[in-house]
């Protein structure tokens, strides 16, 4: 196992989760994030508030350039969030991760690191190809062989459940940082509760079996 | 052979030789440029020019975000160019063109391009690792894998020497547009003559045996 690790950082559920994974296994853990002009700004200052909370220093990293080459949802907050004809969320930034990645090894390179963790999951169904298992050792070996260097690009998430995910959090104790990761599509904290983002989250939650420590705009309950 | 493509420019002489075999392959072709705060702003002219030039459009991705990850000589004026410890010159920015081609995949599935050609050389022993062909063809599956296409880079002068690019262009009709291409590592226009890609490019057309159109601040002789 590597001293050092680098998590790719977005103040929501799943990067959190890797980062209190990477928090368990490395001595030394540092976080990247990317503003890339998403469509809710509280996303940045929460992701700062949980690196504060988990005492790591945040790298953030000026990606606004995609939103002037993908309109869409995500960053621009003038197109309502739609399936498109192929399926995807019209919040799909194509080739985010491989971005996201790409300068994610980059900073790593610069500081020495050679393992970097991402919350990319197989299993939410959001559809986007660069969450697969496939894309990511695809990436690694590009990274690679991009900068002749040897990462690992770690991603503990990749075949949990939302359910999983939650029930690995309590296992590591971290269960509480939760309230300050943020979900919600329509941007709103702590959460509105009914956007399908939301609606997932809660989900996930249920099925552990663990009260979400976040608060609803809607009453929820925990079963 | 597909209609359109897209060519990763810089003004430089091996992108404008691709843009000239695009031109001889293609119907419809385009270019993309980057801004990675270069030393020399030139660079950025220049390319505008070719393009005008060759009559095609270009599109300006800001990737200034690279200097401020990378400090270096060709993104710092205050550094000189040297070589460090791994042979390498300080002109390299790690993982630059897996950036480069990850945005131009961007660009060009905005666009509705798939085929995206690149400068890449394997042959002049700059000791660039994302020069290499075998970066290059990860890459291409990995783009393919990121935003589930089926995208072909194509890098023509991956084997060539800089005298048979200098043929190629020739043989192509298209030697006056290296008047405007840039070389020079000191940004002076036309070129100083003396520093290391001054030498190189000099070199390339003395074994060629063709003219250089561009001018020398030294005298230059073709043999």
């Amino acid at each position: 196992m590597s001293k050092s690790a680098l998590v790719m950082f977005s103040g929501g559920q799943d990067s959190t989760t890797c980062l209190a994974v990477a928090l368990s296994r490395h001595e030394h853990v540092e976080a990247v994030v990317f503003d890339y002009a998403q469509r809710h700004r509280i996303e940045l200052s929460q992701a700062q508030k949980l690196a504060d909370l988990a005492g790591i220093q945040l790298t953030l990293v000026d990606l606004t350039v995609l939103s002037q080459l993908t309109p869409n949802a995500l960053t621009r907050s003038d197109i309502p969030i739609t399936t498109d004809a192929s399926g995807l969320p019209s919040t799909f930034v194509p080739g985010r991760n491989l971005v996201f990645l790409s300068f994610a090894g980059i900073v790593a390179r610069q500081k020495g690191i050679h393992t970097i963790y991402g919350g990319m999951c197989d299993t939410d169904f959001s559809g986007y190809p660069d969450c697969r298992d496939a894309f990511v050792k695809s990436m690694n070996q590009t990274l690679n062989l991009a900068m002749d260097e040897e990462f690992e690009i770690v991603t503990p998430l990749m075949n949990l459940t939302k359910a999983q995910t939650v029930q690995l959090m309590s296992e590591l104790g971290r269960i509480e940082w939760y309230a300050d990761t943020h979900t919600c599509y329509e941007g709103r904290r702590p959460a509105c509760g009914v956007c399908p983002a939301c609606e997932l989250r809660i989900k996930g939650f249920r099925e552990a079996g663990i009260r979400d420590p976040l608060g609803y705009e809607i009453e929820v309950g925990w079963g």
